[in-house]
This record gives structure tokens, C-alpha cells and sequence, in this order.
């Protein structure tokens, strides 16, 4: 019997029983799985999201939500291979399934170690520096983050059915926002097995995760202001989704990714022989052929100076000749069939629209031997190169996207012309760069980067380690302007935030420091009745204070510093000259020595809970320190964070260093390590 | 004869001859102005903006965009007084004015000095640390954000007509785009009055700025995925713009402030007597009649605990009653009129609606005896206070914005139902607590903040400097999720960022460096034949570097260095306590002993260019230096950045301190001032 897919629902599975659509194999059109929604109550499941996930989410610390991303990321790993079997009836072959299973694993990963490496262990974050709004200090304002109270609802693409719901979970998750995903039907049956896998290691708390397996419904109808939506593919989808009359009417955010034509640009420089030009060709031809060119991020249009574009068809069309198309589990093929039979009418239908305006110069878009395979069931199609004779003039090769393993060659005479051709893609994901020349690169990536959320810049000095045109990374922008749908993913925290509100929060100093567990200046620093270094890192408080006694700064210190130090910069050792610099008043103590005395008034020298200090941020010298000045210090516990270990804790510590006559000399934060044993 | 409203387009005025709208007075209905954009040729402005004016924003520097902004304010505030007797036509009481007029040139010199300050002296912005792409370090990643390449329109509310197209343009033009501003056409006079003067200023340059005296005509048809539309106003419309077609299409940035029922809530503790019920009575009058309520950021819903619902409506009504409401020009008038007669019938029509769940307790939405000024001609309305007996329940008084001197007192029982009070007004831009006690602070912020873009906690401690709830600043984010529209403006530099394009930059360490001025890890290093400190700003390059010799530490020189600062820390004098430290393999160097010594290996003593280390950032000791290691340090220039002065310079370096073994035992990065003269 053929698989039918399950949605799961109110922490259910839900096994659809009417409504059921054939969901067919690449390889050879056999029905795979079938799939429907009918009898699901969105409504029942966003209400769920909101009452159930978001609160139970909503409870844990960043690091928590990080720890079950790992988690997840680790039972998935264990499971992988069943997911690669699957895969293969998508199209997808071993280096296929490596971008998106092993990658969307990856996310997860990522994800989990930049919550705990970068989020606090808390439930919201401090954006920012504070605002000081008032001449006393005694009303300031600082920003904070927080989960949205609704729902993630992710609506992805067929083409990477695990790494493309992964890259969405994973953020929200770390956010904390729970999440409906829907994928593309197409290839929903990889998805499914996946969120089989999530919901079997039972980490996530109840609501946390539901999957559609099939049409959306009415889901799009109840999503309020306090929701995201999403989306993945193509433009006209994704302005269907946009214009929902309740995403529109509640402001619901929207992120979106789409049709973009990305360019791959040969710089003047990159002629035939250098090793720029061989890292373009090689780039251009994995781009077109990885997922059988189903990629958002693929090169569709191949921008190369006119002197060198015959040079670029024959050494492409040389490397697409050899390129095995067939069976995708098998080791000799190197790309698969498209993901349907669908797909490959609407690829080489795109193609004839590009052809109106340019010439294919290598395969047939008509035309397969499938290796191992029946090119009559199966969706296999051939690499299809063009060239664009007059790309200035024209539009489809800029317009038209053909979601396949298709891509046009189009010269320029000036840099200009490469930057306007560029820009007439209306917005891209990504696009390369290919040259070794410094202004060559400065002027093609300040010419196009306000067209692109990314942008690679390919040399020989990088290109052993390079991730390429095509992979979008955790840690960097994925989505685009214009054409590209303006959305934005991952990014590192960036993804995260889109996620959270940003609320301004203006009152006392004393009020936004215990609200966000963070000292600001202002507000109170009560001195503690034992040194603070002797409290263990669960019994310090935040704004616990030691204020320290005072040292008089003599000349003999200054010179005895700087001739044990060896810094004996003038300003220390020579008044008239001192005098002349613009920033001292003459003979001026080190900064250096202002530290270390200052350490020596608060260091509390026995063995206690303070472990060690590793390090030190926002150092200022706000006043020149000068002979027979006075120091004293005030250090206050400003924040407190977790460490990795157990055992220890970090504690950051506002230090003000002042002069005798109250004046603060320097400030800057301590960091030290403390022990919760 | 009656004021013609000019438009300025492609560099020019344009003064319409036919479709004139008459604007009336709001105070006696003459009309006193009229209005139309018959004639206007929208594309030929966005095509000036996006050909003319982009690119000469786009050659500036942040420093120099500042620059023009202070210098818009300094002309403005020139004439400021001129302004003021016109706006008194809108409504405007001299109060008024100070928000609107005032504050909108304020708003100009906030992002004048928060650019010279924040930004750097270029033309793009690296955001964030680099992100390690690789293992060996030779592929790399990092954000920039570069302005981009289309138009700003900005569509604003008729409330704030200077203040509102300010706080638009301000952002807009120090990220380098140009802007074609419409106000709302009933008070575009005052507006027409500011263009005026920047025009004739003359500081701008040619295509910066174009302005819409009248309806916008097919304005937005001609919008490309790099423009931004930004739109103050009701609900209705912000709907029609976000899903007109050339936005949706081409992913236009899309910016709404809009309806919003914005909150005061009243905590348990803050009962009749205390200062914060005091404060709580007086901030709700001033919302309520300040700009007579039209303010989109007035407290319409004033959530009070049941058992305070007498003592507040009491308290209110008292106050409310002492309002002079007429002539705004006159002393004695403390509310002036509605902005027009048309508003004056909307607002009582959405004062019935309310009044369908609620009861009017104070006030008479139809009934007013203006100071100085006839009922019949005027735009004038008493202010009207409603309760709502059963909030939790009810609809309207959540949902429909009376848009004037209304606002309705709803109570709650416990502090979840005031949650979900606030909640029900499904996004707001700002929301005012007022409480005393600790955990209710926190239980309302953390339990409200998702549903704001803007929170104020006012107590005892902050309300004589606080700037009250209904004043968004320059520095805090205004905008709010959901009914509020989901946009986000100022709140610093993040409101200059919506006119960028955020793109993460892959590549070679060196090829980034060069691009982003930034010297990265990895970059080359060269040696510079002189110390760099030897060589004036302008001629120190990114990259340039000083290698020390180096220096053994020896258990002498720690044990010096202890004494002679005070620092004896046991992990420095006592092996046997050091080694029970789990950092440390016994006897280590003091952190600041590190510094010092390198300091004195790296410093050059002479008087030359380099005039100050002034601070130092991100400073974390990575290994442990024990008795007998050496040290020797690694100089290189970071960036470079032009000071306030122009004889000076910033110089961040980049140190790297390493032990003999060649690991690094400290980094951190040295700021330093240099002589350009």
C-alpha cells in the first residue's frame, strides 16, 4: 500500500483519509507517497501553538532551547541514513543529499552552539547600549528582545525538504516560538520522516512543533500580529501569501525567499590561464548541476567581459558534456532528474522563454539518456547553457527563472555594464565575484552588494577552503532585496531575532536593572559586608559593590613603572614635552599603571570563589591621571551568566576608577570566572 | 488670494493650476491654503531620486551626511518662529509646537550627532564581528550595509507635519538615500513651510529631497525592489499601500506606524495616595490632551485595578474639567481644536462605537464652548472619558481608535487579566506602567513587551525627568507589532538601517580587509621599515604592523610587580594555591603585568604622531604565562577613523601577545589618538 502521509497536529498524528494526492518519484514517476490535509483544524493548531508551545517555550533559558537543538541535531545524525534512501526518489544523489540532510543536521548544530556561545541565559536580551534621556541619569531606556507570543508558521520549498525546514526550526526554536511547518507536497514524504524522527526523541516540550503534510487550508486565516510567516519558492506564491488579508490586516511578518536570477561575475582580470578563471568555470558548472540546478542560490546568469566569452562557453560546455545525468543512487551518476515531471515542463518551458532573447549554446532542453534510468518516467533533463548576444537589451535571462539546470552567458565591454547588467536581475540571493585585482573587486562589490543579501568573492587565495556560490551558512544572510522577496534567514542571531519583539523600555536605573538583571549606571550599588571576590557566584547579586580605599599616584611610581615596564613614553617621563602634547597637562602616570594599582586596591588576595579575571572590554582613560593624583576604585557586579561548565560562572563587573576629586579617570568592565562549588 | 501649495520636484517647484483641494483652518474653517498634484510627472521624481540624488548622497561619507543634517537644524531653528504662527492653524497650541516643531529639529540634530559619533567616516557600515568560515582561516565572512539605490517615499500622518517628515528624512538621508516626502494634505502647509527652508538652505544636494503637496497620485507604480516606503497613518490606508502591486511585486521595504491602542496600566500597589497614582492621573491628562489626542502614540485605554476605578475616573474628571479648550494662539487655552471639522466627525462617530460597550463618564463628544473661537466654525471637542464595565469582554473599546481627546478606563482583578486586557489591543506602539513594586514591573513588562515596540515604566524615581508616554525619541524604537502596523523608525542607527542592504561578504581575509578598511585575522601584516607609531595618521595604513622583541617574565619580575601594586593575588605568590586553581598550572603572571610589558615593548618613547592610548576593547588572556616564559607582541592597524578635531585621528590597532612557544596568551585591541598635522 502506498505511504500516506501524516500530519501531526495538537501533539497527534493525523492520518488524512479523503482528499489524498499521488505524490510521484523523480526517477521513475511511481507513486511514492500520498498526501492531504482534509479534516486538519488549523485553527485548533495555531490556537495550540499560541496556548500551548509559545508558554512551554517561552519558559526555558536560550541555553535550555540551545541544549535541545543539540539534541536533535545528534538524533537525526544517528538516523540519517534512512533519510538518504528516501531522498533518492526527490532526485537527490549523495552530494545532493549532503546539502540538505547533513546540512540541515548542521543547522541545528549551529544554532545550538550560538545560543549558548552568544544568548544569555535568560529568556530575553539586551539590545544595545542604553539610552541616556535625561541630564541626571535618573530616566534612561535600553532595548530588550522577547519571543513573539503566536506561532512560526514556515511554509518551504521542495527542493531541500530537510535542510530547508531545518534552517527555519532551528531559529524560531532558539527563540522561542513554536513552530508549523509546512513543506512543498512534492517532496513532503522526506519531511515527514524527519519530523517522525523530531518527534520520536521527544525532546521538544508539547506544541512546540506541527507539520502539514499537504495544502495549507484556511491556516493562513487566523494568523494575528503577534505570528511570522515564513515562505520559500516562487514569486507568485509568495505575493499570494503576502497579500492574505490577515497577514495584511494584522501586520503578521512576513519573510519571504524567491525567484532570483543570481549572477557568477568574471572579472577583466580573470582571463583564460589564471587560476580565477578556472575557479569560475568549475563554480559556474557545480552550480548548474548540484540538485540538477534546483537551487535558489544558483547561478542562472553568467556575467564574463566579451573578450573571454567564448573561452567560458567552450570550457563550460567542455565540463557539462561530461557530466553524468541518471539514477541518482547510482556512484557513477553525478546529477539526478528534476523533482517531478512538473518541474521538468516548467524548466524547459522557462527555457523557451529565455531562448526568445538568447541562443542555446550546449544541450537540449528536450533531450536525455538517463543513465540507468527511463527518461520517458523519469523527470531527468540535460544541462542547458545560452548565451545572451545583447544582454542590455534584453529581459527574460534577467526575469525568467528556470528552476533547473540552466544558466546564459552574457558579456560586457565596461564595469558598468557588468554592474547594470547585475542590477538587472531586480534583487538576488546571492552573486560571485571572480578576480584577483583589489580595485576590480572594490568596484563590483560596492557596485551590486545593495542587490544581494550575499555576495563571494572567489580567488585563488580562498578557494581551497571556499563553501561556494551556492550554500547559504548559518552564520551569514540568507534571502534578499526586490525580486528575491526582501526576506532574511539565519544570519546567525540575526534569524533568531526575526523571531522576537524589539520593545524600547524607558524608567529608572534601578527599575531596567533589575528588570533586565544587568547593573546600569544609577542605580544602586550597595557596598556588601564581606569583599564581593568572597562570594561564591550564586550568592552575588547583581550590584553588589566594593569600594576601595585610595592610593596616592607619586612621580617615583611613574618612573619606577616605566623603567620596569620599558614604556617610558615621553608623557611619563618628560614634562615639557608632556606639556606640549594636546591631551596632558604634563608629566601623566601610564594607563597601564592606573590598571594595575587599581587592581591592587580591589584584589582580594586569598584563595576564594573568584577564580580568575579573563579579561577586560570598553577600557576608557577618560582623565589624565597626573603625580600626587589620588585613585580609588568602585567595582559592581553588572552581569552574571552561566559558563559552560557547571561548576563556574561568569561575572561581568562595572570598574570606575576615580581621581580625589570625584572625577572618573577610567572605566571599563571586568570580566572574571567564579566558582558556584 | 488664497496660498497655492507648491511641490518640489526634480530640483524645482511645480505649482498646480488645476484639481486645487481646499485645506480649511482648524480653528474657524477658512480656508487657508489649496492643494494638488495635477501635472506632477511621479515616475520622472523617482527616476530623479534614484539617478540624480542617490548617487550624490552615495559619494558622502556618514560624517558628511551628519554634517548637512546639523546644519538643516541650525537653519530651521533660525526660523522656527514662523512655523509656529502657522501651525496654530492645524490646532497647535504653543505646547504643540514644541513636539512638533521642536522636536522635529531635534530629531535632526539627534541623528547629526549620533552619526559622527556611531557611524564611521564612510560609506558603508561593517556590521558585527567576522564570522570563521574555514579551519585554516583563508575563507571568511562578515556583513556590510550599503544604502540602497532606489527612493525613500515617505507618506505621513497630518498630526506631526513637521516632526513626522523630520524623523523620516533624518534616517533616510544619513544612510545615504534620497526622499520624496507627501505629507497628509490637510496640514501640508506647515510641511511646505519646512521644504521651503531646507530648500533654500541649500545644503542638500541635487535630487536629495522632492516634495508632494497633494495627493500621491501613481507614485507608488513606479516602485523597485530598492525603495522604501515608510507610511504614518490609519490602518485603512497603510493597507492599501502594502498591497498595492508594485510593492508587493517587486518586494518593496515596507515601514507603517498605524492604529494603536496604547495602554496606561495602573499597578495593584500604586493605590490613591502614592506618588505613582499621582503620576499615573497627570500622564494620562496630558495624552489625552496634548495635540487635543491626536497623537498615534495617546493613551486611549487606561487599565486600572477594579478597586482604583472610582479614585481614577474621580481624579480624571477632576482634572479633565480644568482643560481650557479654544484658540490654540491664546495663553489661557490649554487644547486646541481638532485638525479639521472632518476629523471632528470621525472621532465622535468612533466615540459612539466605543460607547456601545462602554459608558461615557465624563465629557460630551458633541457638546464644547471653545475660549476665543465659535463651536459651529471650529474643529474644537471636549475631551470625553468612557469606562468599559466588562473589558475582558468587550471589542470596541479595543479596537476602534478615537483619534482625539478620548480615552476609556477599563478594570482588572488579578494582573493576568490586565495581560490580557493589554493584549486584546492586538499590537501597540507604546504601553505605560506605573508601579513601585518590583515584581510587578516585571510581571507586567515581561508579560506586555511583545505586544509593544515601546514600554515606560514611570515611578517616583524617574518622573521628574521622564519624557512621558507619548514622546517617541530619536534613540528609542517607535513602531509596534500587529494593529500598530509591525513598523520600527528611529531607535538610533537601527532606524538608518532600514534604508541599507544588509549583505554578508565572503572571501579572503585580505581581499575583506582591503574592502571594508578593516584589518581582519589573517590579512597580511607587513612590517613597516619605521615603528608605525613613527608615521602620522594619514600615512598609516591598514595592515601595518610592529613585531616587538621579546621579554622573559620572570618569578622576580611577578613578585615585583605584586608588591609594588598591591596585586598579590595567590594565583601570582602562592605555587601551591595556584596550582589548586583550576585555570592555572601554578604560579602565573599578572594579567596586567602582560599589558604593561607589552606596552613596553611596543611603545616608542619619543614625541611623533602617535599622541595617546586612550583605551583599549576586547581584551581576553587566552593562556596562562608562567615564570620564565617569554613574551613578544604583534602591532597591527586596524582601522582607522577621522576624530571630532581634524588634526587628529583614531587609530584602533590590533595586538596579539604571544608566550615563546608562539600561542597567544593575550588580544585585545589598542585605541590610540594620532597627529594628521
Amino acid at each position: 500500500m502506498t505511504h500516506i502521509l501524516d500530519s501531526y497536529a495538537l501533539d497527534r498524528w493525523f492520518t488524512p483519509e479523503a482528499g489524498l494526492v499521488d505524490i510521484p518519484s523523480a526517477i521513475d514517476g511511481r507513486v511514492v507517497a500520498r498526501a492531504s490535509t482534509r479534516g486538519l483544524d488549523f485553527a485548533a493548531m495555531v490556537r495550540h501553538a499560541s496556548e500551548v508551545g509559545g508558554p512551554a517555550l517561552r519558559r526555558l533559558t536560550f541555553h535550555q532551547r540551545s541544549d535541545m537543538l543539540k539534541a536533535l541535531g545528534a538524533h537525526l545524525t544517528a538516523h540519517k541514513d534512512a533519510l538518504y534512501v528516501l531522498a533518492a526518489d526527490t532526485g537527490a544523489t549523495k552530494r545532493d543529499n549532503f546539502f540538505d540532510i547533513d546540512g540541515g543536521i548542521g543547522t541545528l548544530y549551529a544554532y545550538a552552539s550560538r545560543g549558548r556561545r552568544e544568548l544569555p541565559g535568560e529568556r530575553f536580551v539586551v539590545e544595545g547600549a542604553p539610552e541616556a534621556l535625561s541630564k541626571n541619569g535618573t530616566f534612561i531606556g535600553l532595548h530588550v528582545l522577547t519571543p513573539l507570543h503566536g506561532v512560526a508558521v514556515h511554509v518551504n520549498a521542495f527542493n531541500f525538504p530537510c535542510w530547508g525546514m531545518l534552517e527555519k526550526l532551528a531559529p524560531a526554536i532558539l527563540a522561542g516560538m513554536p513552530v508549523i511547518t509546512k513543506p512543498a507536497t512534492a517532496t513532503a514524504y522526506v519531511a515527514e520522516a524527519v519530523v517522525k524522527l523530531i518527534v520520536e526523541a521527544n525532546i521538544l516540550p508539547a506544541g512546540a512543533l506541527q507539520f502539514v503534510a499537504g495544502s495549507a487550508g484556511d491556516l493562513l486565516d487566523h494568523l494575528t500580529g503577534q505570528d511570522v510567516l515564513s515562505f520559500t519558492g516562487s514569486a507568485a506564491t509568495s505575493q499570494a501569501l503576502r497579500d492574505h488579508p490577515a497577514v495584511s490586516r494584522n501586520a503578521v511578518r512576513f519573510i519571504a525567499e524567491r525567484d532570483s536570477l543570481n549572477a557568477a561575475v568574471l572579472g577583466p582580470d580573470a582571463v583564460e590561464g589564471t587560476p580565477e578563471f578556472d575557479l569560475f568555470i568549475a563554480e559556474v558548472v557545480r552550480e548548474m548541476t548540484v540538485k540538477a540546478g534546483q537551487k535558489c542560490t544558483a547561478i542562472r546568469r553568467i556575467i564574463v567581459p566579451k573578450a573571454q566569452e567564448g573561452a567560458v562557453i567552450a570550457a563550460l560546455s567542455a565540463r557539462l558534456a561530461a557530466i553524468a545525468v541518471g539514477d541518482p543512487r547510482r556512484d557513477d551518476v553525478r546529477m539526478g532528474p528534476l523533482a517531478s515531471r512538473a518541474q521538468r515542463i516548467a524548466t524547459q518551458e522557462a527555457v523557451r522563454e529565455i531562448a526568445a532573447e538568447a541562443e542555446i549554446v550546449f544541450g537540449d532542453p528536450d533531450r536525455v539518456e538517463p543513465v540507468g534510468a527511463d527518461a520517458a518516467t523519469g523527470a531527468f533533463m540535460a544541462p542547458v547553457l545560452l548565451r545572451c548576444a545583447e544582454p542590455l537589451k534584453a529581459t527574460a535571462p534577467h526575469a525568467v527563472e528556470a528552476f533547473g539546470p540552466v544558466a546564459t552567458v552574457m558579456g560586457y565591454e565596461a564595469i558598468a555594464d557588468a554592474l547594470a547588467l547585475v542590477a538587472k536581475g531586480e534583487g538576488s540571493l546571492v552573486a560571485s565575484v571572480y578576480t584577483y585585482d583589489p580595485a576590480v573587486a572594490e568596484e563590483l562589490v560596492f557596485g551590486i552588494a545593495a542587490h544581494h543579501g550575499r555576495l563571494v568573492l572567489i580567488d585563488r587565495d580562498c578557494a581551497k577552503e571556499s563553501t561556494g556560490h551556492g550554500s547559504p551558512l548559518p552564520g551569514l544572510v540568507h534571502g534578499g532585496p526586490g525580486r528575491a522577496g526582501g526576506g532574511e534567514e539565519m544570519g546567525g542571531l540575526r534569524g533568531v531575532f526575526h523571531y522576537m519583539q524589539r520593545t524600547a523600555i524607558e524608567g529608572s536605573p534601578a527599575r531596567l536593572s533589575a528588570l533586565t538583571r544587568t547593573w546600569l549606571s544609577g542605580a544602586p550599588a550597595p557596598v556588601t559586608p564581606e569583599h564581593p571576590f568572597k562570594r561564591k557566584f550564586d550568592a552575588l547579586s547583581v550590584g553588589d559593590t566594593v569600594e576601595t580605599a585610595s592610593r596616592t599616584i607619586t612621580l617615583e611610581d611613574i618612573e619606577h613603572f616605566a623603567h620596569f615596564t620599558g614604556d617610558t613614553f615621553y608623557a611619563h617621563m618628560d614634562e615639557e614635552a608632556a606639556k606640549a602634547n594636546p591631551f596632558f597637562p604634563g608629566r601623566v602616570a601610564h594607563g597601564y599603571l592606573i590598571l594595575s594599582f587599581a587592581a591592587g586596591l580591589f584584589v582580594d588576595p586569598a584563595p576564594g570563589p573568584l577564580l580568575a579575571n579573563y579579561g577586560l572590554d570598553s577600557l576608557r582613560f577618560l582623565k589624565p591621571v597626573s603625580p600626587g593624583d589620588a585613585i580609588r576604585v568602585r567595582l559592581t557586579v553588572k552581569n552574571k551568566q552561566p559558563a559552560r561548565k557547571p561548576e563556574y560562572g561568569e561575572v561581568r563587573w562595572d570598574a570606575e576608577v576615580f581621581n580625589q576629586d570625584g572625577d572618573t579617570v577610567a572605566r571599563y568592565e571586568l570580566l572574571t570566572m567564579s566558582s558556584r562549588i
